[in-house]
């Protein structure tokens, strides 16, 4: 080993940027991590005006280059998905206890003011179940919705207005981070134990009718839409079946209830569905002080899960088609659905995961689909609704039963199980918390839980020690590769992630430990110690409590007689060092550019030692 | 450039560990960063017995090897912070609004206790401004100390209580870490905040005397403290002058009362101070369920100021001796002392920084200390506590501000200031929201900041791109190294910090943002980039959502043409990919140990395939 200093890579010790540049570019990557306006820069005002607007309202993009032969698939992928949102805004509008036309009415506006404003072009609009459940619930807690069903409509938009409002100041304030809080984990679980209750609903439901019909007619329907449901997980090209199936559930129930004028014989039928789009609700919005909260709440809660679903699921889809969605314009989209839908007797919507599956393997094209489905939906509410008022409740319950069990994924909470343990917990949090406690403190216990492994994250971060690679300049974790050698005399540690006040007990602690065992193992041989070296490469920020630590480490080592070293400090973290004069405090002959350079500074030190004690 | 695979260094795919042996040492890295049974390994069982007492009741450890000349530092040091407990209890019982001499009972009792299982040799035991407003104000909003005296009292001891035995349990349950959530900017900021507005209810008190004693009187008590306080800061060889200087102004206050018949005067004095040492309160604890909440927020609030303030100043005072504080041990010490405490009148204490600093400088050697403090108090109380009770409430009033003067740190908020704006804010949420809504609302709303940054640098990881250095092997930030080149058609970007469902849509959009800008900074030169190298060297930990994330990220490079290639894993990101068959996806030849060997293959093949290109 040469103590060549020429070839020695010298540190950048540049003056620290400006507070008002680091926070600028702080705030940037927080913010707005997929620079949106990055295309504007160095274009004319007026194509920067005409990008603008088609960045912010989507329809102008695409629509100038929309033509016949995408109208052909969009208009198939519409037709069928307004199929399925027949029966389902009839089912999930009963989820929540509210009249089925207003489930009606959800699949009418919503998707218009999602075609203007959605970046998504696979999403589907529509109303979900486990929100409908959860507004129901939160409202259902104030105002009952047998004894006052006007109050409870009244506050069922007003929450829809507030979800929307919501879900669009997240998104101009840029605060899709929130969303990035609900974890797959959490959303598997919550959505497997929303899912396990509102089928325990409707069993009960369905047993209730055990002597007007036979049990084996409602076993029988169940077991076709199984075999419908299993074959599409399995087959993809099979997916019309899932998708006509609930359809054709209901229009199979309504002639069956038509013809045998079943609600006579005590089968309960839904009922009660006028002709007509959707009236003004504006007027009924409802902002007493004494309901607000139980609305908030709502409107919150609702909010969140609605965006996780409808974000996670464009996304998604949007990389099978390698395409890129921006979750902040998402949530804007959303809100403004969420707001005019308030307004227009609608209750919340986004994107549903089921219905956005089939809208895909249906071909769709653009978000002309959805435009399509609120054609269809408009007809039906002009033309055809009467009919659907005979269907008879069983068949809805089996639908929603249908759309349920698929959502409990045991095999992916096996997944977890099996590779990550913590994930699985917060996962069953989740699960049991919404079908044990309730959905509200199901879902915040989970996603608090995963808060807490992302402080533990902070708070213990991983430290190593590191040893030679033979043949080569590379340092790496001595307990990955055992083969890595120490050099005598030399302790080499590599800390991880951010230091920072809430692991700096820890980090401290952990190198005097990392020294005291190295000193045990060493005494022995009688190689002490004279050089630790901190590779700090993997430290990406540090604060005040994280300088102070690095200072007291560094003193107390200098009363061991043991020096200090930093190898390879990152931009942000040298800049506070150099900041808070820590620089000046250790010198910048401490601070190396490589392990390989501090390692071969301290050899020549240990060496030249060395030679002193023997002469 | 070869490419000689010999020179190439391997990746180690060795099976994971077990789940077990995984749990086991995280476990032990969360709770036991210490390692504090290493000592006993290998040891005959009594031995081990005899250490595991020494360890768990750190007198056994000390004192066999007391002696006088050791006692003689230990006398003098407790004689000292006697002088200043006999003033500083009655004044602070006075903020709690409790009996005095309550503050007197308050260092008897605890000191003793933590002499036995205390590890700190220089902690001086007593009771805190802070804390005694905080339990104060927390109870008193439920029960009026002056209606009703007694229950008031009663769930003082109540909360001390509960703040002992949380203090234990913490200890015993290894949840120091709890404690560090607590930063240096926090209690900064609560610190100066609880100061402020104690020095205003002071002067407000000293203002109502103004009729009674010439205001240039009160100037001039504080101005002399205040000087005397400036040169304790400058000079720790003058610490006397501050150590004695309050049981002066309490002497000099009695005497004059005493003689001038100052209560006849108007001029308030403490008054009734009864002889005799602590009576027994174990039957005094009141678990109402009227009050309990409030007990219990006073008394979880208080533990953890209270365990911040005593753990950082034992363990600040430790590494000036180079000692080690075994934060966990403190707890249990101070849990101890408070239940102790409670059962015999004494309400909460922990380890002031001020008594602690004089204790430290009058020379103490062991715990001792303490013990001649314990003593000297219980003689006070046994034959001299009347005489304090002519003690003038103004010159309580002086010695109160002028240790809170002391707590106002605008230096250090101005360091803040200068080199950490999101922890001077955290400071001064701390400070005001203390000062102008409430104690306990303004540390929450601080640690809640602190908190969400913590959660911030979890969910915006550093990434860079990086290039590689002249004459080296190294790759480094090309924004912090500007001499750093890129290799044509290969992207090596560096990802810092876990991956993690709160920062995989940002990791994901950043990728994809760093690919474009190099797409768009190098098509003018048509050079395409073909691979990209992620180097997950920073990452500690990865988790489902995070592999998930890595497998889109391939994929949708695999979409666009461009090859993706994994640098150098860490041990337990490498389990992770194992576990979930990422690597089985992505195949070992594209799991790099170095970026220099994964970008001399990645030159190879791109050369092969542009000799293809031009053949």
């Amino acid at each position: 080993m040469t103590t060549s200093s020429e070839s020695f890579h010298k540190v950048n010790f540049a003056t620290p940027r400006s507070f008002a540049t680091a926070f600028k570019s702080d705030l940037k990557e927080t913010l707005f991590p997929d620079d949106p306006f990055q295309e504007f820069k160095n274009e004319p005002f007026s194509r920067k005006t005409k990008k603008a607007i088609q960045y912010f309202v989507p329809i102008f993009d695409w629509l100038p280059k929309y033509n016949l032969s995408l109208f052909k698939y969009d208009l198939l992928a519409g037709i069928t998905i307004a199929s399925l949102a027949i029966p389902q805004g009839i089912s999930y509008a009963k989820l929540a206890n509210i009249p089925p036309i207003i489930g009606l009415y959800s699949s009418f506006v919503p998707p218009l003011v999602y075609a203007i404003f959605g970046s998504s072009k696979h999403l589907a609009v529509g109303t979900v179940a486990a929100c409908s459940l959860l507004i129901g619930s939160i409202i259902g807690e104030k105002v009952s919705p047998i004894d006052n069903p006007k109050l409870y409509l009244d506050l069922v938009f007003t929450a829809t207005f507030i979800t929307g409002l919501f879900q669009t100041a997240l998104g101009f304030l840029r605060l899709g981070i929130l969303v990035d809080f609900l974890s797959h984990s959490t959303i598997t679980g919550f959505m497997g134990g929303t899912a396990t209750i509102i089928c325990l609903q409707q069993l009960k439901g369905m047993f209730g009718l055990k002597h007007f019909t036979t049990k084996t007619d409602v076993v029988s329907v169940l077991r076709t839409i199984f075999s419908h449901r299993n074959e599409k997980q399995k087959r993809a090209r099979l997916f019309w079946v899932s998708a006509i199936a609930p359809m054709l559930v209901v229009a199979t129930g309504c002639l069956f209830a038509y013809f045998a004028h079943a609600e006579k014989h005590g089968i309960q039928i839904v009922g009660d569905l006028k002709k007509g789009i959707n009236p003004i609700s504006l007027t009924n919005l409802n902002f007493d002080s004494k309901y607000i909260s139980a609305a908030l709440k709502a409107g919150i809660i609702t909010a969140m899960v609605a965006l996780a679903e409808g974000i996670a699921i464009g996304r998604s889809f949007a990389i099978m088609k390698n395409e890129q969605i921006d979750g902040n314009k998402e949530m804007i989209a959303f809100g403004f659905m969420n707001i005019v839908g308030s307004f227009t007797s609608c209750y919340l919507t986004t994107g549903p995961f089921s219905k956005t599956a089939i809208n895909f393997n249906a071909g769709c094209k653009t978000a002309m689909a959805n435009v399509v489905m609120a054609i269809c939906m408009m007809l039906t509410l002009l033309f055809l609704a009467p009919l659907f008022s005979y269907t008879p409740l069983v068949g809805l319950s089996a639908i929603i039963m249908s759309a349920m069990l698929g959502l409990i994924e045991y095999e992916k909470a096996y997944h977890l199980f099996k590779t990550d343990k913590f994930d699985f917990c917060i996962c069953m949090v989740a699960f049991f918390g919404v079908a044990f406690v309730s959905m509200d403190v199901g879902l915040m216990l989970s996603v608090g839980l995963a808060i807490l492994r992302a402080l533990l994250y902070v708070a213990r971060p991983a430290t190593c020690k590191l040893g030679s690679i033979s043949n080569s300049t590379l340092y790496r974790d001595v307990e990955q590769y055992p083969e890595a050698t120490g050099v005598p005399g030399i302790l080499v540690l590599q800390l991880g992630s951010p230091l920072y006040f809430s692991n700096c007990t820890y980090i401290r602690e952990r190198i005097l430990r990392w020294v005291r065992d190295e000193q045990a193992a060493t005494n022995s041989k009688g190689n002490d110690i004279e050089h630790v070296l901190l590779d700090l490469g993997g430290v990406t920020s540090i604060d005040i409590t994280g300088v102070e630590t690095l200072i007291e480490v560094f003193k107390s080592m200098e009363a061991r007689g043991i020096k200090v070293g930093f190898v390879n400090p990152r931009l942000e973290v040298l800049e506070k060092l150099t900041v808070t004069k820590f620089i000046e405090i250790i010198g910048k002959e401490d601070v190396f550019l490589s392990i390989k350079d501090a390692v071969e500074t301290c050899t020549f030190t240990l060496r030249s030692s060395k030679q002193f004690d023997d002469a």
